[in-house]
């Protein structure tokens, strides 16, 4: 079995070197676009080897996973369904499905391709990013199964068991949905926050040495590869205004009760908030 | 040397645990309004022992500490003054600093208080929440420190560098202000976050399964305590509302680039937000 990666940063590094330790008989040839993510994941040992074209990468591979942005998803999957042969399989790692969905959705090749989305991730990004255990104990969607030939989704299914993934079965407009609030919209409050802060420090400028570890949780994924992420909102543009109209209202919420002093509102706000409690231990 | 400790919950079971462990000379005396504090405090060996009303406990400690709710601390601290012997001190942990201030500051023991707070904390609460390293390699802050005696600050100083603290100093102002920003907002955002998915949660009702590290993280200060949360917010009114609209107007940019699909915009905004890597590693 040879597998290729495209895109060696944090998801498909990982990716590979799963792979390649729940079995050890996989090849992963791994491509990505920047000479140096290539010579980099080959020195970390992150692919058996690097391929230097995308064609020469599909010419050799039964299975190519995309982990690379997902615009560049949205424009790459035709074009490698066309080359693609009957004993071929791609599977994608987007973040949002549904705009890739519509792109190949009536490809005579639909059938080889597996839409599919890793739970998974840190805020760091690049090769150097990667390690073995980042999808382990996590959840795998895929998304339009029943488009997908069984052939190429049992493979890939079987996969993610062996890497300890629980895998989720959903239709792309589901997955955008929810995935705008329990992901994508906890990106928007993060990069405000920073943003918030980072302004006032121009006035204030010691104002970040008292941040304590919860502005630092809570801030965290600020640090997310603005590259990966622009296009993600952007595909998944709908159910985003959706989620965020939905947050500024809560927002408003406070802040009105809190300019009125309504004591008991506020309480309540919060005690409503923290019933997260019950759910995300 | 005999301190008080009043409300045994995170704050104030850990500040008497690390005190204890950093000097077992020191008598710890707690006092909670809660009988169940109370004897949870001592099952689990945070103090000394408990006293049972705060008369008996000002009786015969040299040393306060008020780790309660800023509202309660309000009240009580004039109360406090009021019975304080030349010989004694008071000091707070509240993490509002300008209304307690206000409310002590002619009082003819004043310099008897230190007004402090501590940067450091969890989202969880009450006395089995306390642990002794809590307060390890954070910072301490000082609020006008000029208006308090040296005999009972360099106490206090001392035991901040006995359990491994930074001290800052600061005024009242300049505290409430910086933390509205870099503590309190982040609470904000997490309750909000939190409300904005639950609310979402009645229509979908599997959403939160899919909720991975990021979202985990982004909204972990939603699980902290009400009781405690509430209040800092109201007396920290003014700079909190400042921040809340500073924060909105971020949110709402983020939405508008969105709306109007306007890639470069959205891209930039979160380069803008990705600086806070340089600042919080």
């Amino acid at each position: 079995m040879k597998t290729g990666i495209v895109g060696l940063g944090l998801m498909g590094g990982s990716w590979a070197l799963a792979l390649r330790n729940a079995n050890p008989s996989v090849e992963t040839i791994g491509f990505d676009q920047l000479e140096q993510h290539r010579s980099q994941a080959e020195q970390l040992g992150l692919v058996s080897r690097c391929s230097t074209s995308m064609n020469e990468l599909l010419d050799e591979v039964d299975q190519i996973v995309l982990s690379i942005p997902v615009d560049a998803i949205e424009t790459l999957l035709p074009e490698i369904l066309d080359q693609l042969s009957v004993d071929q399989a791609v599977i994608d790692f987007g973040s949002t499905k549904s705009a890739i969905a519509k792109a190949v959705v009536d490809h005579p090749n639909r059938s080889r391709y597996v839409a599919a989305h890793p739970i998974a991730g840190t805020e760091y990004s690049g090769p150097d990013a990667a390690f073995s255990t980042l999808y382990k104990g996590k959840v795998m969607i895929v998304c339009d199964g029943e488009q997908s030939d069984n052939a190429p989704l049992e493979i890939f299914l079987r996969q993610c068991i062996q890497l300890g993934m629980e895998v989720v079965h959903q239709t792309s407009e589901e997955h955008d949905l929810h995935l705008a609030y329990v992901s994508h919209l906890s990106h928007v409050t993060s990069f405000s926050l920073s943003n918030t802060v980072l302004n006032k420090e121009k006035e204030e400028q010691q104002i970040l040495a008292l941040a304590g570890s919860g502005f630092a949780s809570t801030v965290r994924l600020a640090k997310s590869s603005p590259e990966m992420w622009s296009p993600i909102f952007l595909k998944n543009k709908v159910a985003m205004l959706q989620a965020v109209e939905d947050y500024l209202l809560q927002v408003q919420r406070f802040k009105s009760y809190l300019k009125e002093e309504d004591a008991e509102a506020v309480q309540r706000f919060l005690e409503e908030g923290r019933e997260i409690r019950k759910i995300l231990k």
